[in-house]
C-alpha cells in the first residue's frame, strides 16, 4: 500500500473555514483506479492537518495527480489566507498492514538513496 | 475515525533492523476493540517511518495504551541504537474519510485551545 500526507499549516482563526472547503468539495476519488481510502484529518494542536490518501500501488497515486480527476479537486475552494505556509507532500510505502481480518507484510528492502517526493507532470 | 501516528526518526543504517522488529512483532491488535488498521510506514526519505493505526474512536485508542496488549506488543524488540531520536506520537480526528464505497462527514467544530496528545497511565 502507497499513502501520501499533504501537510497543512492552517492559521488556526481560520481552521473552520480549512474544513468547510473539504467537507462541500468533490474529491471524485472514488472514481479514480487504485484508490483505496482518503481522510482529511484535524490534528491534536490548532493548525494542523493532514490529507491523508491511500493506494494500491505508487503507480496508482502517481497516475492520479496526472489526471482529470486530479485536476478538478484541486480547483474548488481557495485556500488564499488560510495557510500560514505551503503544504507539504510526503509519501510512504507499507512495510506492516494490519485490519481485523487481515495481515501483509512486504519483503522490499529500503533503498538508502531515496530522495523524498518529487511531483512530476 | 481516530488515528494516531508516532514518528520515528530512524538512524539510516539501521533501518532494515528496524523494520524486521516490526514484522516479526505480534501487534495484539487484531483482538483489541475499536481496532480499524495499522501500517508501518517507511518514509520517502532515509530514517523516516510512522506508526499508524486508526480506531472507531480516542477512547478505543486510549482503553488500548491502558491494556495488556500494548504492553504486550511493546514489549518485543529493543529500538536500543536503531533510533536518533525519542518517538513522537500525534492524533488525529477524521474531518471526511472516504473509501470506494462511502464518505462519512464529521460536524464537530475545531476546538481552538487543544494543547496536543498526552498519554496518561
Amino acid at each position: 500500500m502507497f499513502v501520501a500526507m499533504n501537510n497543512f499549516d492552517v492559521v488556526p482563526e481560520r481552521e473552520a473555514d480549512f474544513e468547510q472547503i473539504w467537507r462541500e468539495r468533490e474529491s471524485h476519488l472514488q472514481e479514480t483506479p487504485g484508490f483505496v481510502e482518503f481522510a482529511l484529518l484535524r490534528g491534536d494542536t490548532p493548525g494542523r492537518y493532514i490529507s491523508h490518501s491511500s493506494w494500491e500501488s505508487e503507480q496508482a497515486f502517481m497516475d492520479w495527480t496526472r489526471s482529470e480527476a486530479f485536476v478538478k479537486g484541486h480547483q474548488q475552494g481557495s485556500l488564499k489566507g488560510i495557510l500560514s505556509g505551503p503544504p507539504i507532500v510526503t509519501t510512504f510505502e507499507s512495510v506492516v498492514h494490519e485490519t481485523p481480518t487481515s495481515r501483509v507484510v512486504i519483503d522490499s528492502e529500503p533503498d538508502g538513496s531515496r530522495k523524498g517526493f518529487q511531483l512530476s507532470h
